[in-house]
């Protein structure tokens, strides 16, 4: 949708809000449909191709207005986490439709996700060790627990093992900044060696630092056979999953328990709105159920999932409108046809990066990530990112892998095209030019 | 601003953001402010009186796209949450202005403020215990450390010591459904001589049951003096407290370590919007502070405060927009008569309740929330209940304070007038006339 297409459905949604708000009292208090009503309305499937304005539009008064906000709101999350875990090609355990216990949720930021596992994990592991040895106290049990990632890892896992008391062990990754699985499971022999109960294993599929995946397929066997929880955080590249050509850097998402990705991030959402699965939704819930006289007058009787089990908070936001209309204004191959070119862009700096003899790649290209440096010490690059922010022409955010500091290339924006690629290169060239000529003198 | 007025105006801005997306390549990469620039560009204080719309909408340009997302957004937060927090008239030592160690932020949900401050007081707490006794391990200290909450409290309290492995003690109340200085300082000793640490306390001001409050004025000085966190929960009534007359029911606040009001409940701000104020913020942010080399690359220089140490998630959403066009379009005149209006209209229910002698009341009615039951069993008031909910020209939901059941009435509706609360009344009435003349053949 191009700016003058806004101003004109824009100015729609103001008056479907206004005449809502005009005529709210001739509606009914409560919703007169059935919980699971809103299956039977809509399709099991993100839609292929984009549809129009008018068809999603009108969808609204359709199948949202008879569901008001409860059970509406709920239901076309749990409806549009199955779209888009189809999409994704998630195995069928992950989803609602299964009928069994898993199903997806949407959270605010990837750090939630991660903390919300590590502490169905915790409580998890709490049950099973008291089960074994009903002599243990919960706080010998919790003294003694620790998870694992990489060091390549988000702060956000760390941060997690802080709020949650459980320790995190952050494990070195191969040349590819890829934990393996041998790494795994020589840490968790060792923890196991010094009394300690291997609880949880956050493995990152396309890190911060440099979009490098760990290994899933290796990490999946580990976690199974020493009972810890696997959890996936491919907060920005798991969109990129929708398109079969990526599919395969999720191979061994089977072995996970739960799998983030936050469609803010390459899907055109507007941010927040962070998408987590679970196998078994109710590790999560048995966690979190404190059931209060105030919140228990009229469920669903079990017929809908209770989300407020599900996160932090209890009170919650609609964010499976804009999802709902994200995918269904692009449809399916409008947003891989987006990633695609995203991906493209990345190629294509990188590509001129690599023809300017003064310049290396640091590790893959594998995204949307470019990551970059000169040919020449940390200090130098450094300088290079000093000279790009006072000139204020481009924004780039650094990043070090060990000692080797870089800087990172990312299209960001939707309107992007190639012109911005050869711009910010050619800004990137002149002002590298004149650092190299001021550091001869 | 009616249904007619917000035509034209959510037009108006639908050609602002248009145009923005239109020019935004016109604009510079990086803003070109100072940190700190916003205090130069608003006033100390929320106006008394509304400002016009041209005023406020105006100052988009003026006050925030010269500081773009960042450090705009972080500014204009930390600017309202000055403002409201002399609205409520908080201590100095709470706000920003104080030059001080205090400051509020804007989280989700109450349950969060819960969680962090919980979290805050643990670390708090273990590295005081540490350092008066440094044999101790982190494990020992936590598996002793011990919270309390009022049996009236919000479930959030609850959970929040399930998520920070902190065992919380529910505290019998008095007869108004107040937590007492007295109980609380028995507990203590108590837990003391069990050997365990008490940390943390969280008061309610205006519960959930039936919006009791507790004696913070009694609590305080116990916090005080056995060192524990006072965290005050004034998630729905804490918007009152801007009108002089209900400020009384904040004495005390001065013990507080942390406050917490939801202006999304009370004050005509969209939910989500929690705010959250902090005597010694760097109690917080010793607590969740876990650098990157990625999120370092230019800050503020101590200049401005870094909100991703304030919160579980790292990143944020611009939150504050919608407080300051609050604040300013409603002027704290409007608000009061907003709050005053809506705590006339459960008096005028009240006063419909106390004449038929078939109903009483149940607890005070101090704010908005009116309980009230047939003066008959349980039995009978769920019945009624239920025949509301079939019925469906209103909704109600019921609570329970030890065995008595009751209902719950509140106007919610900014645009609900006396006409409503005698309409909800007339329903209830004749429902109970049948109920009771049903029962009795």
């Amino acid at each position: 949708m191009d700016a003058a297409e806004f101003r004109v459905r824009g100015k729609e949604i103001v008056d479907m809000v206004a005449d809502y708000l005009e005529n709210v009292q001739k509606r009914p208090v409560y919703p007169a449909v059935q919980p699971g009503y809103m299956r039977q309305l809509l399709p099991e499937a993100a839609p292929e191709t984009a549809e129009s304005w008018e068809d999603v539009i009108g969808d609204i008064e359709r199948v949202i207005m008879p569901g008001a906000a409860n059970p509406a709101c709920t239901e076309l999350e749990m409806i549009m986490m199955d779209w888009l875990g189809k999409m994704l090609d998630l195995p069928e355990q992950f989803l609602f439709c299964s009928g069994g216990k898993g199903g997806g949720v949407i959270q605010g930021s990837s750090s939630e996700t991660t903390l919300i596992c590590l502490l169905a994990a915790r409580n998890q592991a709490i049950l099973r060790e008291k089960e074994a040895n009903p002599a243990l106290s919960e706080a010998d049990i919790m003294a003694k627990m620790v998870g694992y990632c990489s060091d390549q890892a988000h702060s956000s896992v760390i941060r997690a093992g802080l709020f949650g008391a459980v320790k995190i062990v952050l494990l070195p990754t191969d040349e590819q900044q890829s934990l393996r699985g041998e790494t795994l499971a020589h840490a968790v022999q060792k923890s196991k060696a010094e009394g300690l109960i291997p609880i949880f294993v956050c493995a990152t599929l396309g890190t911060a630092f440099s979009c490098a995946f760990d290994n899933i397929e290796e990490l999946g066997p580990v976690c199974s056979r020493e009972r810890m929880w696997l959890h996936i955080d491919a907060s920005y590249a798991g969109s990129a999953f929708i398109c079969p050509e990526f599919r395969y850097l999720l191979s061994g998402v089977q072995f996970a328990d739960s799998f983030n990705v936050s469609p803010h991030k390459l899907m055109r959402v507007t941010f927040d709105c962070s998408a987590l699965w679970l196998k078994d939704s109710s590790k999560l819930v048995n966690t979190f159920n404190v059931d209060s006289a105030l919140l228990m007058h009229h469920d669903g009787e079990g017929k809908i999932t209770d989300y407020r089990h599900w996160q932090i908070p209890l009170a919650r936001r609609f964010r499976s409108l804009k999802l709902w209309f994200v995918l269904r204004l692009h449809g399916v191959n409008g947003l891989q046809e987006y990633i695609r070119q995203h991906v493209k862009f990345a190629h294509e700096f990188e590509t001129l990066v690599l023809t300017d003899r003064r310049f290396e790649i640091v590790g893959q290209v594998v995204l949307g990530l470019v990551c970059f440096r000169l040919k020449d010490s940390n200090a130098v690059n450094e300088q290079l990112l000093q000279r790009i922010i006072q000139d204020g022409r481009i924004h780039l955010v650094p990043s070090k892998i060990g000692n080797t500091y870089f800087l990172r290339f990312v299209v960001c924006s939707p309107d992007a095209g190639s012109k911005n690629v050869q711009f910010a290169w050619a800004v990137i060239t002149e002002l590298a030019t004149d650092l190299l000529k001021d550091k001869k003198y």
